[in-house]
């Protein structure tokens, strides 16, 4: 443990602690599997590693750090309860461990949150105030009942013992693959790889922790740039599929951590988030919410950094609305033109819509959605024009079955996924 | 190992068969997860275990007894190949094992088989020809290719080399929750659930195997009652979302182990099959297709009869098209009410939609599609009639739309999910 004591010893929190948080993690959560995809492997040309945090109770890692911290509340916090402010999957953490401990807890969330976030919270027994517009209106309201109930707040990523508890993950990919190479971890407060980094820095000296933020929210990054409070900032903010990091600003102790244990951070776009999450539950059989599926998009989007390395991803939770994953699949689908969207002008007389359903058919398309309208389309009042959504078996079949329609002297034209103009296909 | 060999003394396949197969599986695979599942327990008052084995490479168990058959074929048909009929995860084990081993395989598929199954099979290395209307149709066909090129014939489960094979995953079950008081294993052929039987059986006497298969194909659960071939069979067949056990004759090996290692078959039906595999999905973050749901769908069927139990589920494989996994998901928010399809009558005035659709957001209701028309419907001509695709977040906070909307002075009718007539909401 020398080691351990070298690296943490002018740090927030030191490899001591870690160990001292473990057992309290250890004697409620197991561990999480760590299992290498060979699909991923083949795609990334990576040896890839999955951490697979999705799979804990409450579907993210957050639940370890709220173990240690719920299981040391100082006397008296126990009979007034606790509180946390969170939409997300900080808040499942909080409200799982406090109804295992038989302890009273409050969460209060912004206004407009998910559905499924409030009534998951709610199930594990939590009393969930919507209150304000966005976070900071709720965390004010937080701060208020706090101090008027004598609730114990509970942070959410900035505090010794919540980054204590997420390093029990990194302890677990230390024994679990202790020759990986790089570990992609991603950052919304910071402290998941905080923790994380102390774990397998200590234990694993020459493993590379890289940090990955989405482009819309790098916080950690800019206060590391050492941008102060009196320079202008970057633009940090946005709407993103990842909102489990998207976090305006990092913690103190977290960034004092991330400054001296992690060797660098990658920014990653919307686009690679959502095509990420999709990969993983298609060829990985595994629901990812978007800051789950951010390591992978990082890999994805940096190919020839980590070929032929041994590299490990944690999927940090799985939290993602159900409506929002179909979405997702779908525009998966678009994209890999296996979903396509078809205009076709049809002269209007009988039959004209049979012989373009059976061109469809006769090549192996499969449409899934029709609509035949004649009245509100820019063209002659003698043409109608018939909108498809055709599945195809992929980019090659989709050529077919566009020349079949040409060769039966129909003229398709491809529409956006959004609906919009027609443009020749 | 004196238990096994009594076991399996008069069986097509004796537990020695299994342990001399673990190598050749050991060498390849890693054991695949198995995990307790709090969320499930909760739901179904039993202690839930869940074996992944979607987690494999190829997304399913198959590829055990495919690595197995074909690490010991003899000599000759290596240069000559295999060749193998299947439209599912046989496919799939059979392609990845015999690129592993440098082999030339041939799939044989019918048409119409899914574009994702044919493309993963591609992309295994295989040669892939879709022939015939149907299974036999192309079962014939393989035979056919077989005998003109000489290849060896993979056979998806009446097999001792496969059968053995996926007896592994039971080797892997007794080891990691010697414990289990029953574990239920999908029926199709009976490749599955005789290794495993043999396995657990052997190394867990106490331990209650039973069989799960989907209420259209009761094959094995028909073969077992004794009905010869010569007496009416009930009805086998339909469309199912478990086409991988939607199997019409069991195999001759697996029937006359399943009798003797078997406890009892339990029949699910499509519904419950389908919101076990949302349920995995939403609670475990895990993706599963039809057949891999039907345990979990056997014990949500069953609860009185679980209770309390340890039980273990083999979710058998997680290989199901995107766009069913969509449907599925949005099918299982309509199932909650937490996407509803409401018709309301408009007066044809300006500003009546305004009206309507702030009455929705007013009370947090969330428009999710809306469809004007005044053409079509069977009303006045003064009258619109508007449909809506409204997200809530449960049923309360739906009943609290639909009273708003009536006290805004709107008469909601909901449709059903296929949009059929209306009926007062």
């Amino acid at each position: 443990m020398a080691i351990g004591q070298d690296i943490g010893c002018d740090l927030p929190v030191c490899f001591d602690d870690l160990l001292s948080a473990k057992p309290l993690v250890q004697a409620v959560m197991a561990p999480t599997p760590m299992l290498q995809s060979k699909a991923l492997s083949e795609v990334s040309g990576a040896e890839v590693w999955l951490k697979l945090e999705n799979l804990n109770t409450t579907g993210s890692f957050k639940e370890r750090g709220a173990c240690v911290k719920l299981s040391r509340l100082p006397d008296g916090a126990q009979k007034k309860g606790v509180i946390a402010c969170s939409a997300g999957n900080h808040a499942q953490g909080v409200a799982y461990h406090a109804q295992r401990l038989g302890l009273s807890a409050t969460i209060v969330m912004p206004e407009g949150t998910p559905f499924s976030k409030i009534n998951r919270t709610e199930a594990l027994g939590a009393d969930v105030r919507l209150i304000g517009q966005d976070f900071n209106a709720a965390a004010a309201a937080a701060q208020e009942i706090m101090e008027r109930e004598g609730r114990l707040f509970i942070p959410p990523f900035d505090d010794p013992d919540i980054i204590a508890g997420q390093g029990s993950c990194g302890l677990e990919i230390a024994e679990q693959m202790p020759d990986l190479d790089v570990l992609l971890v991603p950052i919304g407060g910071g402290g998941l790889i905080s923790g994380v980094a102390l774990a397998t820095k200590t234990l694993c000296p020459s493993l590379q922790i890289i940090g990955v933020q989405v482009d819309l929210f790098p916080s950690m990054l800019s206060a590391l740039s050492g941008r102060s409070d009196l320079e202008p900032r970057p633009v940090i903010g946005g709407q993103t599929l990842a909102e489990g990091i998207a976090v305006k600003y990092p913690g103190k102790l977290t960034k004092a951590m991330v400054e001296v244990l992690v060797d660098d951070i990658l920014l990653v776009g919307e686009d690679s988030i959502e095509q990420a999450l999709v990969e993983l539950l298609e060829q990985q059989k595994i629901v990812v919410e978007g800051a789950g599926a951010a390591p992978l998009a990082a890999l994805l989007s940096h190919p020839g950094r980590f070929r032929g390395k041994k590299v490990g991803l944690i999927l940090s939770g799985g939290n993602i609305d159900s409506r929002l994953l179909a979405t997702s699949l779908l525009r998966g689908l678009g994209r890999k033109d296996r979903l396509v969207n078809l205009r076709v002008s049809l002269e209007d007389r009988p039959g004209e819509l049979g012989r373009l359903t059976s061109a469809v058919g006769k090549v192996g398309g499969n449409i899934i959605e029709i609509y035949h309208d004649r009245m509100f389309y820019d063209v002659s009042v003698k043409i109608a024009e018939v909108d498809m959504v055709v599945e195809s078996r992929d980019q090659d079949h989709l050529a077919r079955i566009l020349s079949a329609l040409r060769f039966d002297g129909f003229a398709p034209r491809r529409l956006s996924a959004r609906g919009g103009d027609g443009r020749a296909a």
